[in-house]
């Protein structure tokens, strides 16, 4: 088990990361200084399922009262409309300001969730549970909260840090490998952009990881959300160096965007546009061939695509490459790697990235 | 002309109070540091006619390319479906990261435009520009912005601070009389729980007020900001000491929503409540009498009602009094006063509060 606290500048709160902790959430939450009472424990369909009652049954015993509210799995909950029926539930339920809002699922959950805690009565306390490789090694983490406009992703939404994480990592023996796999291409970043010998550790520990042997999940888990906490917390609203953490992002936003998020998952469109990011790095921030190329080895051993797809130049592509919400003007600021482990922000043109895929 | 700065723990903001200062929007929002671009002036269909345009060329003046969006006055824009509205406009104007949205008009509109700024892409740089008395001493400051459900009154919503207050008082001129002075029990209420000496300067100089005289009304909007900056930064999420702005509006609060928001405006039923909080004060916080009476006078002398309608009792009132979001549990924490210029809270029950009314 690993335990760290994050530090804002106005406030704090404490990350927990191990097998089994599911079991054991009320007890954290007494001790994160959360006062029992009335709870709304938000989750998905897959999820619920799992993992709800273990949940409940452990609040319930550190006396908190847990309602469920159960939202339809995938993507396309986190809108608008489905906000609109968690405010009405959590109303029918008389939650007051003191009421916590568990987070239970993965980055959807993760995201509706915390923009219903971050704005029912102006902020209610908020506590992530995460269940997927993403969320825990990357949503739950940083406060970033949203739905999407039908137009584009992660619109609409706030900054909100949670009072609570809890990574239980024996969650995941329950994904789909595909799932599983592409929360590995947020781990491969952090090493990219911050620390070349977590790299170099993820790489000699990947076949256990890929075996999903506990110990070996706990530790790569545990080294994202403690990079990710450095970042952000020097950085909460990301006005600069938060940034570096949209590395792939560029290039993979625009993909998801482009095949109607139905081609890739997130983590996938962020493997290839770490690789596009790669071979940008060699041409414009002197990122040696041969890590571009290793980095590329450890995408593609993660069991992650590292190739554009044939028909990816499309309008779609190049619209949702200027939607993206990291542009200002004609320009985008683009997370380039000057060596594994040091990322640096250059902003560039739309058409010096589109000549160079 | 008056000019303050309003300091919270991670960010500061200027505060400008005087007569034609939309006239000089433009200039005031580049000394703010915020950059031209695009910027969407919000702002309502009574408002709009009136100051719109000044405000626009005076933006265009200095660099800024304003799109204006108008919504229907009245409380019934304050919505999600309003909100949902903003965005998509915000959307198809291609606002992006940089582009401040202005809100121009009164509480409605602060309140709205304020929450679309605090969630279109996690947050873009507001401006408020008040143009009630309500605004301009009270909602405009402090950062929060909501919109109601249609169980309650501004359930939903966020703290969220402008960049840049602009109070116009010579925009006060064309507000309807019943406008004007339901924004005066604001102002008698900082100075009934904060300064009795600028309740003093307040009764000293009332007949000037409501004869609208520029400079006398610029002193009570810049009084009534400066007193309300003090609280507010002290206590940016209502922890503690901010709690005592609340006061009259408890009471308040559940005349409006049990009356169905039609027969009083929102400075009405506080002036009503603070002279119910002041009588029950001096049962249970020691105010003498004669204090009470005086302030009761002073509310009457500024054309508000001071009495409960002879028809207060009954199950929507009580309903809306426990459903007040300040309530936890059973008992509701109310603002008292020991003497005029002094707050105190205590936590009282329902019960006891219903039976001295």
């Amino acid at each position: 088990m690993r335990h760290f606290q994050v530090k804002f500048a106005s406030a704090a709160h404490e990350v927990w990361v191990g097998a089994g902790l599911i079991g054991k959430l009320g007890r954290l939450t007494r001790e994160a200084g959360l006062a029992p009472g009335r709870i709304a424990m938000v989750t998905d369909s897959n999820v619920g399922p799992l993992y709800s009652e273990l949940a409940s049954d452990s609040l319930r015993a550190s006396g908190y009262e847990p309602i469920t509210i159960e939202v339809e799995a995938g993507e396309q909950s986190k809108s608008l409309e489905v906000l609109a029926t968690l405010y009405d539930r959590f109303v029918a339920e008389q939650l007051d300001r003191n009421s916590i809002v568990f987070a239970l699922g993965g980055g959807v959950v993760g995201d509706l969730a915390g923009f219903a805690a971050a704005t029912y009565l102006r902020g209610v306390p908020l506590v992530q549970i995460p269940t997927t490789v993403v969320a825990q090694v990357d949503s739950s983490l940083g406060g970033k909260t949203a739905v999407n406009h039908h137009h584009a992703k992660n619109l609409l939404g706030a900054f909100y840090q949670p009072r609570l994480i809890v990574a239980d990592v024996a969650a995941l023996r329950t994904l789909a490998d595909r799932e599983f796999r592409e929360g590995l291409a947020e781990v491969i970043k952090y090493g990219a952009i911050m620390d070349a010998a977590m790299l170099e550790r993820y790489g000699a520990s990947l076949d256990r990881i890929l075996a999903r042997d506990e110990t070996a999940v706990e530790q790569f888990v545990g080294d994202s959300l403690e990079r990710k906490a450095q970042v952000v917390t020097d950085d909460e609203r990301e006005q600069g160096r938060r940034r570096i953490l949209n590395f792939g992002h560029t290039v993979g936003h625009a993909l998801e965007a482009a095949f109607g998020y139905k081609q890739y998952l997130h983590g996938e469109a962020v493997a290839i546009g770490m690789v596009e990011a790669a071979k940008l790095s060699i041409v414009c921030a002197g990122l040696s061939p041969a890590e571009a190329e290793q980095l590329s080895k450890l995408i593609e051993r993660s069991g992650l695509p590292t190739a554009m797809p044939p028909q990816w130049q499309s309008e779609e592509f190049e619209r949702a490459l200027k939607l993206d919400k990291k542009r200002s003007d004609k320009a985008v600021e683009f997370v380039m790697l000057e060596k594994l482990g040091r990322a640096v922000l250059r902003r560039l043109s739309f058409d010096d990235i589109l000549d160079n895929l």
